[in-house]
């Protein structure tokens, strides 16, 4: 079965100033990969980029291009900073004005007379796209082709990415097992990569670790979409972890 | 003064497919923005890739071409899936082997009897590349050209950044002041937007949060690498809150 179906990739990109200078650590590059995996999208890369125009434009063109899906953090407020939607706009060469249905949303939180310029920057949405419903503060994110364009608070980029994961196209889940190895990194390298070669189309990842009893440890995470290769690569790697404690046995 | 030095910029490569699965949370970005930003070098763009040799060349040949350092994190451990080291050499067209300065390094930790193919894996450098120290378990990092090399696990990263900040060149720090402006974002979006065009070559910068009172807020940050520009901008920045806590008072 798997093989014949497409893999569905995504790319993230990060919008801000404020992650590239360290002053905000970012909270959703995480959380987004951790919920893609989870609903079978692969996150093939990501990009954090400035609150620069050329670089939005060229950062969502080149990914894009390359994936299923681009999911955008970030850059969609009020302030003159909040360019992302006009990049957008640029990257796709439309036009961008205030959207009706986006005004409307404002509207259900903000009084009309507290509807001024600069909140109405928050209804500026590219020609064509679909709106990204937000149930925390109303502001909408959107949809355009294959990019989403979302909130950087992480809460309200939360509750957006629950509006949008019913409507993905999604992919054979991959599925993933861990076992500790009970040793170095530096002890499962040798026999781990004859099993990573015999085991062509699993992902073997080791990840070292220091276990609560002080000792170094190594986390063996085995991964593949069909669960009779798994189950394959994860018996010899249950057989290498029981050989490598008897040899390390005192 | 400013603009009469060159700014000194930086990219963030971070290799590992446990980033994009979302299974390991990143720590590294924000560590080494904040710090990197504190010595006076520019983070500009942040690359996450996969561990697949194609897909690092390509990342650390577009970010070298372009910026003055780029900093990789992960991927230079023992085992099959650690192929930063092998990528870099290839994207520099330069050989690879086990290098004797990196094998003395791996033991003064490991004995000679422990000192496996695994193992030996780590002190495999790039030809021409600088040693980067590891005062934590010894395995180092490489610097080559203007590519510095570090392991991904958090502790041994912060080591080597440690290790190689007193040689790297800096520019002229970008000074950078914060107030809040006791208002939404909203409210503050207006004059802001025209402060900003009076002050073009300061940053401002707008990030909405919500007060411990429960009260939407805004902090406004302003950034400069001349200070009399950072206090002009601060001038007019403090006049703008003040008159907005005028109008907004019941």
């Amino acid at each position: 079965m798997s093989g014949a179906v497409e893999p569905v990739t995504a790319a993230i990109m990060v919008v801000g100033d404020e992650i590239l200078s360290g002053r905000t650590k970012d909270r959703n590059i995480g959380y987004i990969a951790e919920y893609l995996t989870a609903i079978g999208i692969d996150v093939c890369e990501v990009r954090v980029v400035p609150d620069i125009e050329e670089e939005i434009v060229a950062a969502v063109n080149a990914l894009r291009a390359r994936y299923t899906y681009v999911f955008s953090t970030g850059g969609i407020g009020p302030t003159h900073d909040d360019i992302t939607a006009d990049s957008i706009a640029k990257a796709f060469g439309v036009a961008i004005d205030v959207d009706p249905r986006a005004r409307a949303m404002l509207l259900e939180r903000i009084a009309e007379a507290d509807l001024n310029e600069a909140r109405l920057r928050m209804a500026r949405i590219p020609a064509g796209a679909e709106l990204v419903p937000n149930p925390v503060s109303k502001a909408p994110g959107f949809w355009i082709e294959n990019v989403i364009v979302m909130a950087g608070v992480p809460t309200i980029m939360q509750a957006m990415l629950d509006e949008v994961a019913p409507k993905l196209k999604t992919g054979i889940r991959m599925l993933s097992e861990t076992i500790p190895a009970n040793a170095k990194e530096g002890d499962v390298g040798g026999p781990l990569r004859l099993i990573a070669q015999a085991h062509p189309d699993v992902t073997i990842g080791s990840y070292p670790f220091i276990a609560e009893d002080g000792r170094p440890n190594t986390n063996l995470v085995v991964r593949s979409r069909d669960p009779g290769k798994l189950a394959a690569a994860m018996f010899d790697v249950r057989a290498m972890v029981a050989d490598i404690a008897m040899k390390l046995a005192p």
